[in-house]
């Protein structure tokens, strides 16, 4: 964690200072310690860091965090409280007294708590060394986005299995007797995914005008002919961190159009791919998948590829790096997703995504899928 | 939403701004929208609010949400970035020109684009204006909050009944010829909430010395004669509200302080459920039940009973009003947890917990589901 104690002493700050619940993808990282309730942790160059938590935690995140842990009463919260302060008050006198100086927060800081804190010491604004920190992962955190993305591959296979299995009947697909809707499909996907220890939340499994939004989380039959978008994030329960992977299927016979879009983004994420390596910029890995889309008369307004390439992943869905118009420069230990996709209203949307790390030479695929349209 | 226009007026502000996902349970209760990436919210009085959100989230979010949408290219974020404004400083350009004048904040808002707004327009913040619209409940929410409740207690019967079937065998709990661990209860009550759609996370089953530790998971093989803590809080995955329940039991025999520990706890159970009326404060009664608890020989200092009396319940696990040391001033449509409970290492640890609504009168139970300790 030297990059954080390089930013607290070129701050010229105390320490580096988070309030927040274990949902805070930074509070996580740095304590391992897992919170409905916000907890405050302190850090000062050269220390490993201290976890402040309420009595009742106090034994368990000894257990579970690599920080020191003292209690909110030993550092002085409930004396505070005793003397009239607010809770939020005490806090920040407690957060004070335990850095001894200037603290330096995350943006996400709360501001509430910022504008109590600045009444005892300076509070500077960190320009997101710990989300740095995050954008390049260990070889065991990369162990734990491929156990998550494994689970996320057998997910997808399972639903591609179904809609393989099903026939098409009045334009829709029907399996056992029953239509294959896409409740039905995220249904038997999250149930996989549950046995394995993780959780996805808005899956996508859409179908036909409803691809033509990526976002559309999808309702109803799946119909034959159409466009069929899978797209899951799960995020193991266990580790916290998260895999990300999407294809795009049809069951039966593909519109000329999809069969060009879907050729079109397989080619983009194979270019975008062969890109990615250290020193080159997310913003020209996307700018490139942009022209090769425009070369191949597909725009990137309204309509076309209306998002970015991809993203970092670990214990957020989406962090850095970004493959997408402010997209900066890669490093070696990134974990990222390229997931090109092309959409138009009136014929429908084609995405898939892979996800991998950099290395020295450039980019190692974690995903083992196919990747094809006709199934 | 009068609340929030008044505040907005009182504090001569021209909006009141989030910036936030919908893990931020103010942005869910605002907007009702699902987004995993923050979005912006702008209220201005008398107005439904406008939510702000990417090109691509457009029309899924005129479908979920009853605020006014727009995208952020049309509320100008891109052409700022154009300009060479990082990301952040043309979010606070965009509020700032979307609410026209100074913009009121919850204290939540983080400190990053609080600064950033500083340069465009005054940041005014709020004192928990939505936390309190939130704490009052209308019937629709105590619906959405029962109906989880409901799953809650079927979860907790399904843990009760597998330890009620099991066998002691050499002091640990035996069924169908394996151990009874926590894990596997855990996973059983788990599998059949995912069922109910709804998710668990953090859920205790704990044993023997470890229930001493009111937060401790708990693991490894259930034993016989020795109390059993089950807490589960799922969360509804459709409408985002929570439950929360606990019961302790034994399968076997009790020791005799853990007997009368239970006596106790209900007894505060039900001396704190009969104070609940618009009026009193949730410090009045959580005091009335530490009196009560030292009046029987429990303290309530780093044993005995070491948390507070119960929370609001809603989109937030635990949220206003509190009954603990500086609990607020109840109303009618708050929803509460009542759960008392005492920690002694060396014998174990006994908690209860209920939930209900208050109305004009007093406190109505929603829990349905006996206390037995013994079964």
């Amino acid at each position: 964690m030297n990059g954080l104690d390089t930013a607290i002493r070129e701050a010229d700050a105390a320490a580096y200072v988070v309030y927040a619940s274990s949902q805070d993808a930074n509070m996580r990282y740095l304590t391992r310690f897992r919170t409905t309730d916000p907890v405050v942790y302190i850090r000062k160059p050269g220390e490993r860091g201290t976890l402040i938590v309420p009595q009742m935690e106090y034994e368990r995140a000894v257990r579970e965090s690599p920080a020191a842990v003292i209690t909110r009463s030993d550092a002085g919260l409930l004396d505070f409280i005793k003397e009239g302060d607010s809770r939020m008050r005490a806090t920040a006198r407690m957060i004070a007294g335990q850095a001894g100086g200037p603290v330096l927060v995350p943006a996400q800081f709360p501001l509430g708590l910022a504008r109590e804190l600045e009444a005892f010491c300076p509070v500077l604004l960190d320009a997101g060394t710990v989300e740095s920190m995050r954008a390049v992962k260990t070889s065991d955190e990369m162990d734990r986005i491929r156990t998550v993305q494994r689970a996320a591959e057998q997910a997808i296979d399972l639903a591609v299995t179904l809609i393989r299995k099903s026939r098409g009947n009045g334009g829709i697909l029907v399996l056992d007797g029953e239509p294959l809707t896409s409740e039905r499909v995220k249904t038997e996907m999250h149930r996989f995914l549950f046995g394995a220890g993780c959780r996805a939340v808005d899956t996508i499994v859409s179908c036909g005008g409803d691809t033509a939004l990526p976002h559309h989380a999808g309702s109803g039959p799946l119909q034959e002919d159409e466009p069929i978008v899978i797209d899951i994030f799960p995020q193991d329960e266990a580790s916290g961190y998260h895999a990300d992977m999407t294809r795009t299927v049809v069951k039966g016979e593909a519109a000329a159009e999809i069969i060009e879009m879907h050729r079109a983004v397989r080619e983009a994420k194979a270019l975008g791919e062969s890109m990615l390596r250290p020193g080159v910029s997310g913003a020209e890995v996307y700018q490139r998948v942009v022209d090769f889309f425009g070369e191949q008369g597909y725009e990137s307004t309204t309509e076309g590829f209306l998002h970015s390439l991809g993203h970092g992943i670990g214990l957020e869905v989406h962090e850095r790096p970004f493959l997408g118009p402010q997209g900066e420069t890669l490093s070696a230990g990134n974990v990222v997703t390229v997931e090109p996709g092309l959409y138009y209203r009136g014929i429908g949307g084609v995405r898939i995504e892979d996800l991998g790390a950099l290395d020295g030479q450039g980019f190692r695929r974690f995903t083992r899928y196919g990747e094809e349209l006709l199934i």
